[in-house]
């Protein structure tokens, strides 16, 4: 089988191409061949299987043509700019957000005019297509009102993912993380950076600002999770989604208050005493609008399976991130 | 205040110019000019208000900028190529009933960046938004599952209107139509042509096929109805739409028993004598996944107002397309 997967060079992309690598194949099928591109070259993964890696801007008309001109059997697009620079630049967001996914679509779609080809497409969703007014736990067939340009993006590929699997000309599945905690490398300027980095940096006996109060609720799951719920999908029998081609995946709906005591069973108090309260109004605005609870009962149905606790959510990212071992240990 | 209707030619169009010119105003507002765009021109009004008639094909790069170049202050948009089109012709449908609308919405925000302009703009989208699996009653907030080309392409469309009017480019609202009976004018080829059919030809004494079984619910409003909603649209306050910019209009959700009734009471039973019943499968497949009913609260608390019985549908069309008169009478 050949496996495309368009945004490799990202952390979840990253993390699927040693996944996919490391198990050689994926739902019993070995993998003979794997593309992989973003857009800046990915770097050449340590492998005996014939590996391609190619900086590809999705966003310009052709590239999506001649990255499914070799008929990948299975696709995942992970490609997108993130919520903020959506926001702040409106043109490039709406080029890279939706025109690419289209083009990807179009691209799919026009080669198997050629001769038949349905590959399996698994696009990351965000729960940002989520907006106002949400109710306590968002139920899968909730509307979307997305409050930004980024989730407008999003839900409209959504959209566009499940007319083209209607049609027949691919065989599409979405999947809407949850925010990714706790995200290895450095902190980041998200605004969500601080979920992973009051986790992250004190288990690594460095400082970490909180800028929200501890009762702030939100929906987490492991880069682990993440990798499991894309493997997921792209094995799933696809048939009893109808034309319901994107799915809110399961996570765990969690206060700051029980992430931190999570941390102090893992870290102890020289971990906890690490991080430094410092409330900040924008981001705490930001945050308020976001979804804390989701009712993810389609696909928990279905297979998919996150962290049911913080504590699950910190062992991983001690076991795959540290070796095993924390500062304290 | 200039008014643009592009989509001017079609049988909602041509109401609506026929009901601005009668009134030569919106909102207290004098109408100073029109402009009426469709694919062929439309016929020009015999009014004494300036008016443009023109072709234009929305799809073609560079006609939505000509639209707006002498920026209008309030712009219907009601063209696109109706469901079974879209159906057959993909390419069509998206270039139209997508890029069209995004073209319109992308020439308003370019506009915008020459001097400050943020016109009205009521589009016309489609109970078509929603599939499957439908409850008894859509809600406001059920997720949008559209089963066709046509629905996705309305669902993506109420998607960009909100994100264009959040960013303060435009101060749009989208209004979801329900089927509109009784449509004047001959009969035609939609599957949901009978609707009309059986009220229109049996009161010109003329012989109607209904190919569906009586039981059959549907959701209605009058020609009447759908201008009214599409005057209001254009003068309502927009601010408690928050980033919900579209709303499930009113209608009525009756059988075809209780049209049929309906006509009895206005035609008799010559009238109602005139129905040949020829069941068609295929028809009643499409109809079957349909919806039935609505719950509009929001619309309904925002002043839109549809009819509230088959009497009154029945009675505006004999009043304005039939002089008030029926065959019979």
């Amino acid at each position: 089988m050949h496996v495309l997967i368009i945004g490799a060079a990202g952390m979840v992309g990253r993390k699927l191409t040693s996944a996919l690598l490391e198990a050689g194949g994926i739902g019993g099928a070995p993998i003979e061949k794997l593309t992989l591109a973003d857009v800046v070259a990915p770097n050449s993964p340590d492998t005996t299987i014939p590996c391609d890696t190619l900086a590809a801007d999705l966003s310009a008309p052709g590239t999506a043509g001649r990255l499914v001109a070799d008929r990948p059997d299975l696709i995942f697009h992970l490609a997108a700019i993130v919520s903020g620079e959506a926001e702040a630049d409106f043109d490039k967001g709406y080029a890279i957000n939706l025109d690419g996914t289209r083009f990807l679509l179009e691209a799919i779609r026009q080669e198997g005019t050629k001769e038949p080809y349905c590959p399996r497409l698994v696009f990351t969703s965000s729960i940002a297509v989520f907006g106002e007014p949400l109710p306590a736990a968002i139920p899968d067939d909730m509307a979307h009102t997305p409050l930004t340009s980024y989730g407008t993006q999003k839900a409209i590929c959504e959209l566009l993912l499940a007319d083209y699997s209607r049609r027949g000309f691919v065989n599409g599945i979405g999947i809407r993380l949850p925010t990714i905690v706790v995200r290895p490398g450095k902190p980041n300027k998200a605004a969500s950076g601080f979920f992973s980095g009051i986790i992250r940096e004190p288990l690594n006996g460095m400082e970490a600002v909180l800028p929200v109060d501890e009762s702030v609720r939100h929906w987490f799951a492991s880069p682990r999770a993440a990798i499991g719920f894309l493997r997921h999908a792209a094995t799933l029998d696809t048939t009893p989604l109808g034309q319901r081609r994107t799915l809110t995946m399961p996570g765990l709906s969690a206060t700051i208050a029980e992430e931190i005591a999570a941390l102090e069973r893992f870290g102890g108090t020289a971990a906890t005493g690490l991080i430094r309260r410092e409330p900040d109004e924008t981001i705490a605005r930001i945050v308020a609008g976001w979804p804390q609870n989701f009712d993810a009962r389609r696909a928990l149905e279905l297979g998919f399976a996150a962290e049911t606790s913080f504590d699950d959510i910190v062992r991983a990212h001690i076991e795959d991130e540290m070796g095993g071992m924390t500062a304290r240990a």
